[in-house]
């Protein structure tokens, strides 16, 4: 008896819902919070050696608080947008594509054209708005992750370089996509139009197809929200479980909290023009939604996932390997398969 | 010069990833490991009161060494199963469900009817395999995932309690299923059948359909893969982010390292029919794949899901805000949503 006491328990911590027992009455204790001891862990050998790379970077905190003052932001901004600059010329040619900068409906856009498009992607572009916490990635650096997808899906884009804070709160952002999407529909039919961002992008990439409801204007054929910043309020399991395993944003704490107050000005963050996961979801055109098993917005994207579902709209969800925050962008044989596999989803919804 | 350079660093800990700067030279640091403060992760409050519940669980690890020889695995299984038996008459009530052991192919089966089946369902069968490590879960507890989708999908199901260590180690289990799925395409078109399982049972439905392409066999219409266990090898990055995050499997050494040993038996952890992440999966009928965002398995299911999708393969990924293991079948108002999803895919794929 003592042999077999001894044996139970091992199994009563497994077995229950291994084996579909569903009540869980093994787990005894109920607990506010779980405590996770201090731990290493180890690079994935489940992708790429380049992957491996990057996800072997470590988390660094930044070295002293967020800017206060506007003076600090911009200062800030410059220096992250100096950064950005710099790998510009290299992703163009890595891309094979032209960059042109234009105006549409008054805002700033980026036309990114690649060498060669097929006959029938012609009558279709694709809108793009930018991720950078809806701080940085402005400029010439809006038409980035556009150049990317311009070249794995042989497509068109337009990367609308929206007005952003300390100058320009919510709902500048908003405003100049949508009265960018105005002008895209007149030469377009809406159904041969898609719109995709990542991070604040993937976020602000929802907003628009909401706001466009309450405006009662055409909808896109298709969206993709890159690992949306659906939630401002930090809502959501994996802002706390993958926190510091994320080696991009390693915690919404710090920066990215204080560029969602800065963004949201005197609006609640939970407005759902600002964090549409508490938006109405009904009607959205087809969606894919990307994320990676270390990102901090991994919930984001799932919530949104399941928010959708249950909306009825047609949607698809990948999630990646190994990786943090939006990492499918980074230079590594990964993200042409992310890439690809988004551009088939535009291919299979846009109309011609 | 002083305050800009202050500024900066906090900029380039994220803003190169954020704005889709590519190249994330921002990050200096290059290390093999991670290393990750002891933390305490609150319960998330974007699941439902019930689910919270489950999730505030505490992993609870064994207290004693995995079994070591035959009688010591005998009686932890028989503990195991007797727990299980507790939930069984309360789970057949719920589910509206009748449960009728019986025989096919020589096989022990349980034939399980929900209470109406709708006119159009009448011809279809989903054939269930239980999770459990490979080891736990067999008897009448075969059969509990089985109620779940049979209510849901208002569709017969047919739960396989295939042979299993430590008297029948691999093939048993795989060669149980084949002999079921011979008989029931004897009976049933096989484009009207479905396969299912959770954990090792989503694993098993893998390698079950690798075994019958190997064999010539029809495949079944589509089949449905929770939280498979594609890889016995303890490869893959959740593994090591969401130990000890995840409360169901707490960690995968120990027991469940144990337990994959007894089933391989001589063979190789990595033969594709033990972990079919290994395996052709080109040919494979449309998959519906399902995990948490706490679950160890997450990398197992992302990793199929992508080599699916790379096959040419038509399938969808399911992933649960907050649910560790298998916690997708607790009994939890998302568990209903889950479910009815699977069904909902069955619909679609299975010809009637």
């Amino acid at each position: 008896m003592k042999l077999l006491s001894r044996l139970i328990r091992p199994a009563l911590g497994y077995a229950s819902l291994l084996s579909i027992g569903l009540s869980g009455q093994c787990f005894a204790q109920t607990a506010p919070v779980h405590t996770i001891p201090a731990r290493t862990i180890p690079t994935p050998t489940t992708v790429s050696p380049e992957l491996q790379k990057v996800i072997a970077r470590t988390c660094r905190l930044p070295s002293s608080p967020p800017p206060r003052t506007n003076e600090e932001w911009e200062a800030s901004i410059h220096a992250s947008d100096a950064e950005g600059d710099k790998s510009f010329d290299q992703l163009q040619k890595k891309f094979h594509v032209t960059v042109e900068e234009g105006k549409l409906g008054g805002v700033t856009i980026y036309d990114v054209k690649p060498d060669v498009i097929p006959e029938e992607k012609r009558r279709r572009v694709l809108m793009h708005v930018h991720g950078g916490a809806y701080v940085y990635g402005g400029g010439k650096n809006a038409a980035s992750e556009g150049m990317i997808l311009a070249h794995y899906g042989e497509i068109e884009v337009i990367a609308v370089d929206y007005r952003m804070p300390p100058k320009f709160p919510f709902p500048a952002a908003l405003d100049d996509s949508v009265a960018v999407w105005k002008e895209l529909i007149k030469t377009h039919t809406p159904r041969n139009i898609g719109i995709f961002g990542t991070s604040a992008g993937g976020g602000l990439t929802l907003a628009i197809v909401i706001k466009l409801k309450e405006l009662g204007l055409p909808l896109p054929g298709a969206i993709m929200a890159g690992t949306p910043w659906a939630d401002l309020s930090k809502t959501g399991d994996t802002y706390v479980t993958n926190e510091f395993v994320d080696n991009v944003l390693c915690t919404s704490n710090g920066l990215l909290e204080a560029a969602a107050k800065l963004y949201a000005g005197t609006h609640d963050l939970k407005e759902p023009l600002l964090s549409p996961i508490y938006g109405d979801l009904s009607g959205f055109p087809p969606t894919v939604l990307l994320s990676g098993t270390r990102d901090q917005f991994l919930s984001n994207t799932v919530r949104v996932h399941q928010k959708l579902l249950q909306s009825g709209v047609e949607v698809e969800l990948l999630v990646f390997e190994g990786e943090s925050h939006a990492q499918y962008a980074a230079d590594v044989p990964e993200s042409a398969i992310a890439y690809k596999e988004v551009a088939e989803f535009f291919d299979r919804h846009l109309d011609r």
